[in-house]
């Protein structure tokens, strides 16, 4: 399945790095696809991953679940 | 000896990383301190680094010597 987020701080690619990364890292995830222009984050599941979990990653990674 | 020089296109910490690293990579630069607001960046070196190959190091970052 599919869930969109938006995540907002990222200025350049390697906070475009971090922050698939980050979320790469949550069990379940197969793909992230970061738009820096937007913040927009696409992110592919096998099963929808909770609010605080994605909060956690983006967090991690220096940045803000908007 | 300290030397003074001015990359743009920095927005982020993970950019300040970058040149940093590069910069330090360079035969007798023993410290490089970046000011991201202005892009200034001070180098403390044991003989003065040519033009060519600061340029160099910046470009491997993936930024632009003003």
């Amino acid at each position: 399945m599919n869930q969109t987020i938006v995540v907002s701080g990222m200025t350049c690619g390697h906070c475009v790095n971090s922050v698939t990364e980050e979320l790469s890292k949550i069990n379940g995830v197969s793909k992230v696809k970061v738009d820096l222009a937007t913040g927009q984050v696409d992110i592919e599941t096998n099963e929808k991953i909770g609010r605080i979990k994605l909060e956690e990653a983006i967090k991690e990674a220096g940045y803000e679940l908007n």
